[in-house]
């Protein structure tokens, strides 16, 4: 794993440089530019005692090639993945956690599209099977713009006893599928929660949908046998924000 | 345009010979298959009169190469794409039509990807402009996995004139915007209604925004500033069917 990651934007920077300045290792912007959000974003730095340094498009173009930088990028300390007991010390202190399980899903899109929308709807961590599924690479991080450094992501030897584990800490394991005989909405997602998805095609495996407390279903009115599993993903998370609120 | 596509699939073949029996030009199913989800299939073709052949393990390979076509596919006359004139005729004839409009949308991975959740959701057709936005293409229906037969698909040469248009004949304009000034939930959307995504990125234009009646906004906790378009297209065609029930 690189030891530095760089991500850019606004929003991304300021949201990192807000949440876990510690991992912030500097923060560069265009000399271009001198409007009350870029001047929020070095005020926010100095403030944590961050170095912001003025640089040339050149250099921008440089460092991040041509993407949608806005003109402030920042080099930062990569989020480490996490091991199953990180991931059990974290839900001490968190409140009704919400948790993606992805049931192996292949495409690096996919999963970095997970990550995109867990990280939009406050998941606390991204979950997968070491085997037989995509996992963190450049490509994920890529389409995840940005949710990779702050979402975690933790790969762990045996979904299914992982799911047990979590079941046994109190959460409640809500798998989608097609058959479901519950609708989304009428299970309370409320609480503390793991979604379960399952992989492009197969859907979730046999022993993953026994582990679940609810097999919920998603809107499939049409000629088209499921849904994409990033879609899916997102009806599911949605579906738990909107009750949280 | 080609003059006939070739589906797969038992639910979206057994879909098509149901809702559209005129369009299925023939059936082949594999010589090994002889179960009653594709006897099923079987009966229905002889019902409507469509022509069924069994085929070896090597003709359905070389008709659809390596896919998931569960020893079913069948030879169509493609959806011909629909004029402005087509979607204002269907309307006369529609309950509470649901339309997705898509301000702009280049990436046809998110185009494929939002027809195919366009279809579980029910909608009546796809809304897209003429000029720098994707369109139909090989990679669009193959990333729609047979969508792109069933549901409509409207290009238009000027978006918020048709917008217009569609409100004019009584449906609401419903836009998505990080800046939205109410949850998705907090606005009727039981009624005819069209849903607008912007593009990747830029989002709604400026002109689009204020065609609308209302902007809603989606989930935003983290730290990536939006949600993928297609998954955005999930959550509140996801809203619209929920809301419908």
């Amino acid at each position: 794993m690189k030891r530095s990651e760089v991500i850019y934007g606004i929003h991304p920077v300021r949201v990192m440089l807000e949440r876990h300045p510690e991992r912030v290792k500097s923060v560069r912007i265009s000399e271009r530019r001198d409007d009350p959000r870029v001047r929020a974003i070095e005020e926010i730095a100095n403030r944590q005692g961050r170095p912001v340094q003025r640089i040339d498009a050149h250099a921008l173009k440089s460092a991040v090639g041509e993407v949608a930088h806005q003109g402030v990028l920042a080099e930062i300390v990569p989020l480490e993945p996490w091991t199953e007991d990180t991931l059990f010390s974290a839900l001490e202190s968190c409140v009704s956690p919400l948790i993606l399980a992805l049931d192996g899903v292949q495409d690096p899109h996919n999963l970095g599209a997970c990550l995109r929308t867990a990280d939009a709807c406050g998941a606390l961590a991204v979950l997968v099977p070491k085997d037989r599924a995509a996992q963190l690479s450049p490509t994920v991080r890529k389409v995840a713009v940005g949710a990779a450094e702050t979402t975690p992501f933790v790969a762990v030897t045996n979904l299914v006893r992982t799911l047990r584990l979590l079941k046994d800490a109190g959460l409640w394991i809500v798998g989608a599928d097609a058959d479901g005989s519950r609708l989304a909405e009428e299970v309370d997602l409320k609480g503390g929660i793991v979604l379960v998805l399952g992989a492009e095609g197969a859907g979730l495996r046999h022993l993953t949908q026994q582990t679940c407390d609810w097999i919920v279903r998603l809107p499939s009115r049409g000629a088209v046998e499921s849904l994409n599993v990033s879609v899916a993903a997102g009806m599911l998370l949605y579906e738990a924000v909107r009750q949280r609120r």
